[in-house]
């Protein structure tokens, strides 16, 4: 196994040693392993000039005088701000996507009515009628994006936690527009601005709360409302459930809401006469990526067009590599670079829809609310005249992988449905220590750490054989899932109590809640626990990891975990090493502020063994035996 | 001379090295003289957890599979926004200053009351009082950083050379909302978004508009209308300005705006009073960096109180150094981290006001408008409590540095006022040939290319010496003052023609036009020059240089060059030469676009030969000998 890095999937791996002719990401993992130990500890500044500077005990600062601190905290601060940026972006969309379509710009159903009366109820709006109500939650968040920083946001009050509010007010981490408050950190972490690594890493943290609720939660009720609400529900995932004889377009990225009218049109009889005049049975849009993840989940609302979720963001080059799909649509990253060439090798058009995430060899169509439908047509026709074209000349090959009963559909709402209505059933199991603690295992997918997903499916199974129910969100869903840990089977690899729960209600030991954005469902999940409680979040036997984080987002999410007061495992920390004070206090200090802390743990075993500890910990404070 | 790099300003040298105590920018250098050459090259990507990946021959692309003119893009346009941001903070600032002043939020008074009538003129402001007019100009300016990046801003139409506008038209560079269009950029440059180094070139001049028209043109002028307008006068630069028997307060960044009521204060009465009660005869500012230049430019106005510019950003080290400074007051950059520990070994008092630029063993104390008079007062304080005690203590020892004369107070405005009312005459001097044409000098100053300012006052003596008018903006300024450049006598530098205009008018052969937010100013004179001409930009015989550009704002000053169309020197490439992709276009396809070019020339004769061919082919090709 020459140049292939180990996945935890293992149908995965055998079918990319059999694609040799296709270079994917885990070939270039060779090329690129030996890495720079200035960067790798966040010391090597390239902000003037007269760099790079390479802080090291032989030079100790910069030419400018930056010490390791102020490095490590500005490229710190750098990247948790473009992580922010992305998310907030993202939720822009959203919003403006819900506005136009509540005002009419565009004939799209609001298939979440129910969310959204709770949310404007939530948000405290008096209107009745469900349009203005929609025009209204849009205009509000709109608002808040786009304070000034020195004005701080309203619906931080409405949504927030309240003893985690509070908290936030003491240490003035309240924040001012969330994109202000982004832009600013641009600012501050540009040459010769700030120097002071606590007020950056306390900037690090706002971001985090604008991240978490507004990134994440308010992005997932807009699109609960535009797209409809997770419901539970068995579904297969992984690359069987490609079929050959589709039109197959997979979409990646993260702003399912630009996808709507492509949902909606190919399955319509237009497109579907379409595809029958080429010989196809119609159009399927397969999921990768976070999107993909978002698809599955409301897929109770998309049932006919979506295919499945195949995998997590190294997952697509392999994807790619069955010849089984017609065109690549991407409206937002993970979509790697790697697929570009992949793409011209087996002839698959890419089309980019929004210019931030503009691939190189990619058609660029912006997506316009009011030109969805010829949007949708166009991107049709485009995999329409793709099949017809590459489907004599390239070898198809769909392996059989994957699983056929994953569980999915958890939100926090769904799953207190499932619960009767309220959370005390599970309070009880994790009262009575059935259920021992929670852990969060979110975040992305590498190829760095132990291999693709590994570091991810071995941390889950250490933690539910302790009984810890494990909760995902993000590109771990998908590595979770093509390993079978979402499907009920895996209640055998519980620990004895774990399992009997499971059993009884018939669901795995890890409950998926889909993409990156759910983070935010579970963080309303979290909240809900602590209140039925009556405790600050971080005295709840709960936990987060983030094993194998890869991107900018992943330290925004993460800032978001510390904000809350979480403690939060890595399995390869941040570039913040070379800052002894940085690393102090992500690792350390941060308990005295949020509650939260870092804990960077690179083996599986020990770092199962500290999150039990600190769940056990945890429910001693409370009272829990 | 160990460890010490040289200066162009002999003076500065010597008082260096005479100063071994104290660990400057210059003695940093030698320990950060081996450069890392992924770095320089723009080939090594941070964006996520699996790099550092670096580019080369060995491993031609990232483990994602990003090529080396995607990283290079994507760190080069991440770069250019955080320059822009900056830009855009300062702007906002002033706007948000100007609005409170004129909605009577505080009582200062407005200096540039023409000025302001007719930024209303331009703007289509119909408004007679002239509070309303001010008011209306601000926001109308707020507006346009705001605006979602959907909606082109409108003041671009009001204020671009028209030319050029419908140039940018063209090539879809018209920004969006400013702010909106650094936080895409942002976004952009995030892990696994944008994959084309195309869109993300085209992005950057996008950011140059944003930051020449906004950041910079539009900063100037509402500080001309709070702070009074730039008018001629000599002016004493250097060391010298600094008078020990006073309370020293150094002023460092580039918001002038926010000096306002420290300036009004620190010639009150009560201020005198406390002065003298330490037995000091008054307050003084001493000016450094950009915003000395900007205090400069303005002496009219704030002669009492404004002791003098002393340099640029690597001069306030030095400064320092002399033990004659009783404060430091920063309220954005440039003001170097290595100023720090010289601080706290000098006893000086370190006071930030804007969060963005806070200095890690500085006081916080944040400028709110309307407490102004407070935070002017609580300044005095600091000064007046650290002149008490440190006087004693440590030795003071200014050198004898500098000049007398400078010209000073350059703007569009006041330089076509000394040429009668009209640029005619100077038209006339470039037809004939009295002036071959015009050099803007302009960006950072730094340590790397040849020395400190060598490459900037060397580049101009050869420019100078050619019949090349020069004028300056940025740190730039600073070593050209103090190396005697921008006093009438250099005029026996020049060649003979620009000589004998130098000596007929009684002006230097360089002209100082301050900051680098003047770089607007040179905008403004180079459009009204190419009106009169009846000619675009790119066909005026005047060139840009950057030869010791330093920071991300200069790479967004850079890109607004390139958006004008102009020919662009820089002595040191910025890290994108790993890219062939983005080196061709930035310094030859660019010519294609915007008729704008990078010029990279490391030694100063091949340089100046290399601008003025480009003048004496562009005179060429519009008709003049």
């Amino acid at each position: 196994m020459v140049n292939k890095c180990l996945s935890a999937d293992c149908g995965l791996n055998e079918f990319l040693q059999s694609k040799k002719e296709v270079e994917t990401s885990f070939d270039r993992l060779a090329s690129q392993a030996s890495k720079c130990g200035f960067g790798l500890k966040g010391v090597c500044c390239r902000l003037c000039a007269q760099g790079p500077c390479r802080i090291s005990d032989r030079a100790p600062k910069g030419i400018c005088g930056a010490t390791a601190d102020t490095v490590v905290a500005r490229n710190f601060l750098r990247s948790v701000a473009g992580g922010a940026a992305c998310y907030l972006h993202i939720l822009e969309n959203a919003a403006n996507n819900l506005k136009g379509i509540a005002s009419g710009k565009a004939t799209l159903p609001l298939k979440g009515k129910e969310r959204l009366a709770e949310v404007a109820r939530v948000f405290g709006i008096v209107e009745e009628d469900s349009s203005r109500q929609a025009v209204q939650v849009a205009e509000m968040i709109l608002a808040d994006l786009y304070r000034p920083r020195a004005e701080k946001m309203r619906l931080v009050e409405a949504v927030a936690y309240r003893p985690r509010r509070e908290r936030w007010q003491e240490l003035n981490l309240l924040p001012g527009g969330a994109k202000a408050e982004v832009f600013d950190a641009l600012v501050k972490t540009s040459t010769n601005l700030s120097s002071d690594p606590v007020d950056m890493l306390l900037h690090a943290l706002r971001l985090g709360i604008v991240t978490g609720i507004y990134g994440l939660i308010f992005t997932n009720l807009l699109n609960d409302i535009m797209l409809g609400e997770p419901e539970l529900r068995p579904a297969k995932v992984g690359f069987s459930v490609v079929d050959p004889d589709y039109i197959n377009i997979v979409v990646s990225g993260h702003q399912q809401s630009l996808l709507s009218f492509l949902q909606e049109y190919l399955v319509s009889d237009e497109a579907f006469k379409l595809a029958r005049e080429v010989g196809a049975k119609g159009f399927k849009i397969v999921g990768c990526t976070c999107v993909g993840q978002d698809l599955q989940l409301r897929a109770a609302h998309n049932e006919e067009v979506f295919a499945g979720h195949v995998g997590n963001n190294f997952t697509i080059e392999a994807l790619l590599a069955t010849g089984a799909i017609d065109l690549v649509v991407s409206e937002f990253n993970c979509t790697i670079p790697g697929i570009e060439p992949i793409c011209d090798q087996l002839k698959i058009p890419q089309i980019c829809l929004d210019d931030v995430a503009k691939k190189q060899n990619a058609q660029y169509l912006p997506f316009r609310l009011d030109g969805g439908l010829d949007l949708a047509r166009k991107i049709a026709e485009a995999a329409l005249e793709s099949y017809r074209v590459r489907r004599g000349q390239v070898k198809v090959e769909v392996p059989d992988h994957g699983y056929e009963d994953v569980l999915t559909g958890l939100s926090e709402k769904s799953l207190k449905k499932f619960l009767g209505g309220t959370y005390q059933p599970l309070i009880e199991l994790i009262a009575e220590g059935q259920i021992k603690g929670v852990a969060a295992v979110v975040g992305c997918s590498n190829l760095t750490v132990k291999g693709h997903d590994i570091f991810t499916v071995e941390l889950a199974k250490e933690l539910i054989k302790r009984d810890i129910l494990v909760l995902s969100a993000g590109c771990t869903s998908g590595g979770l899932e093509n390993c079978g840990l979402a499907s009920p089977a895996a209640a055998k690899l519980a620990g004895e109590k774990l399992q009997a729960v499971c059993r009884k209600l018939g669901i795995p030991p890890v409950l998926n809640f889909g993409p990156c954005l759910s983070i935010g469902r579970l963080e309303m999940v979290a909240a809900d626990l602590a209140q039925a409680l009556r405790v600050d979040l971080p005295q709840l036997p709960l936990v987060l990891s983030a094993p194998q984080w890869l991107e900018e987002q992943a330290l925004a999410d993460g800032a978001f975990g510390l904000a809350l007061g979480l403690p939060l495992h890595l399995a390869m920390p941040p570039f913040i090493t070379g800052s002894p004070l940085v690393t102090k206090i992500l690792t350390e200090e941060m308990k005295n502020l949020t509650g939260g802390q870092v804990i960077v743990e690179g083996e599986v075993i020990p770092a199962a063994e500290k999150l039990e500890s600190i769940i056990v910990e945890k429910r001693a404070a409370i009272g829990l035996p």
